[in-house]
């Protein structure tokens, strides 16, 4: 077997030769999901093609999105956290019937098959089938248990709104970072709330308990401070992290903080009614059922205001269809699913109908997939 | 005389010893208006104090705003302006009665001592009466013939709304930048007019002809295209340069570009209510009558569609007694104002009640001031 860049990773397949006497191999699959902070990596084993996979291992290593670091460290990455979980699985490659790559970054044909060439320099073996998706797939198959079909909301510092229909027709909205107006990101919401609290210091707008509560979060002491904070470091994460204690405000009853994630949820409904109008998923009198999945850390459950209760509720009113999922699973999980069914395809095999994404909310090396 | 850091322009001087023998000398004063761009100096002159006075000179040179260029390279910026209409006006610095100098950056007691004694080291004779002003002071002045009083509202790539009343109490509000929300600026409707595009695109907004104009503007194909426009240079300027296009389309019916237009008129129009009732401009009943200076690209005379007129609706709704006013001169000849009106008390002269700033719009070596 070749040995590529980290060859000490891959040192582990030789210990593996005597297995290949087996006879009963499991079905072996990978997902991976590649942002701009982390790769993670998950393998999924199961019996049979068409057997329930359990997750046997996870991976994390850097980014490897080659907008945001570069193609060299990319490809690292990307080889190092599929390595590394296959040597905690114990599985050498030849063994891997499907690799699932989710990359955000992949944002065309071009960009897609570039990523399969480093993908195929990996798994040399005819055997291992390749797929490569934008990361947003993932996110997606982490609330439908592997089918690339619905509609997934993404808002975590940024956001975008992505689906497919039965076709495998692809529609996007928003995702175009602050400049563009991606209102409803963490970004955003941010942004508006610290523009609120500028409102209410020089009379523009009504006194908010924002004022205090972002004062405190940044450790600063007057308004006028936080024209400093803003402009001395323009990085979207760094406002973004003021998402719950805007959320924690408006729990509070704070009529500002309150109506900023009101009109955040409104226009991610918007996001969302788009995608699912352009894909036709809720059929044409718009009551068909169809998966609506959401993610990011502007939605997650917390103590704070709930955001996904209006707008689950401006997504019901438009398509009394949607089935609103917040999947238990991380996208990394999402990605491996997608590998698993086209596997399942591939086989010929029918999975049992009773599947459900919920049996992978399991512990793998004290982490929560 | 001291020569300074730019001596062989202060050389003309030296040929002006003749003239020291004039027993009537001209009133002469300096305003000078330094921004981040460039430095303008204008040299007013009248037979008495109490005499309307004149343009003599005007001179540009770079960026005098210490905050984005170096303390040095403002100094230098800032003498050499007032050497060259010094020298234009063939005036010595001697017979300068007050310098009046509004500069971008100077936000604070500190900053203006920072400046004014820069100021001294240029014009050390203890006759000269220097000042050092924000720069929104000299874009007041330039409406209300150099007194600082009312409310003046900059509308260029950034915005700010700034007054004084009466007692010289100082209010402001917005001036944050576009990451804290300044709404209303040229960089603010830019944005909003390339998210619309976007939102066109993907179906979450109404079709516009914002799309086409705006492309055809930034010499792009697609609104894809515009992602990589935006986040290629994100200075601020160069995506305010969008507005003539918007109000042309705005011109031209499109209802998207009137309602990204008139939200930045609402916007505009909270900024000046909150500075004209921090200051009780209008008195106690609202209805007292006081100047309100409108400057800047957003909020000038051009073909495209008139941003002005809903904005004086919404101040006179709130203010009937508002005198709007949309100077004829530049900033610079405000600055120069302001130093005349020092002047004027010092000498403890009455000035004519038929004053009209308007006179200044004399074209002094081809430029109109």
């Amino acid at each position: 077997m070749k040995r590529n860049h980290c060859s000490e990773l891959w040192d582990f397949e030789d210990e593996l030769v005597d297995r290949n006497g087996d006879v009963t191999k499991p079905t072996i699959v990978l997902g991976v999901d590649g942002g701009a902070t982390t790769t993670i990596s998950i393998c999924l084993s199961s019996s049979t093609p068409a057997a329930h996979p359990n997750v046997v291992a996870r991976a994390v290593t850097g980014s490897s999105n080659f907008n945001s670091v570069s193609e060299e460290t990319a490809k690292r990455a990307l080889e190092q956290s599929m390595a590394e979980v296959l040597m905690l699985s114990r599985v050498p490659r030849v063994d891997v019937r499907v690799v699932c790559l989710a990359l955000s970054g992949v944002n065309s044909p071009p960009d897609a098959e570039r990523v399969l060439s480093w993908l195929r320099e990996i798994f040399p073996c005819e055997s291992t089938k390749c797929y490569v998706y934008n990361d947003a797939v993932a996110a997606l198959a982490s609330g439908t248990a592997g089918r690339k079909y619905g509609c997934v909301l993404i808002a975590g510092t940024g956001t975008i709104a992505y689906g497919f229909n039965e076709d495998g027709k692809m529609a996007r909205a928003a995702g175009c970072g602050p400049l563009l107006g991606d209102q409803g990101s963490g970004h955003a919401i941010s942004s508006n709330a610290l523009a609120a609290v500028m409102r209410a210091h020089d009379g523009r707008g009504p006194p908010t308990t924002l004022t205090a509560a972002i004062l405190k979060k940044l450790d600063l002491t007057t308004p006028e401070e936080i024209v400093g904070w803003v402009y001395a470091d323009t990085s979207w994460a760094r406002v973004a992290a003021l998402v719950p204690t805007i959320k924690a405000c408006a729990k509070n009853g704070d009529e500002v903080a309150i109506g900023i994630l009101e009109d955040a949820a409104e226009e991610l409904a918007i996001s969302v009614k788009a995608v699912v109008r352009a894909l036709k998923l809720s059929g044409h009198d718009g009551s068909e059922p169809f998966p609506f999945v959401m993610v990011g850390g502007v939605l997650e459950h917390e103590e704070g205001w709930d955001l996904c209760k209006p707008l689950i509720a401006k997504v019901t009113q438009a398509f009394p269809g949607v089935q609103a999922i917040q999947p238990s699973v991380e996208p990394a999980v999402g990605a491996a699913l997608v590998a698993w069914r086209h596997n399942l395809e591939d086989s010929g095999s029918i999975f049992s109908s009773d599947f459900k994404v919920d049996s992978f909310s399991i512990t793998v090396e004290g982490v929560v997939c």
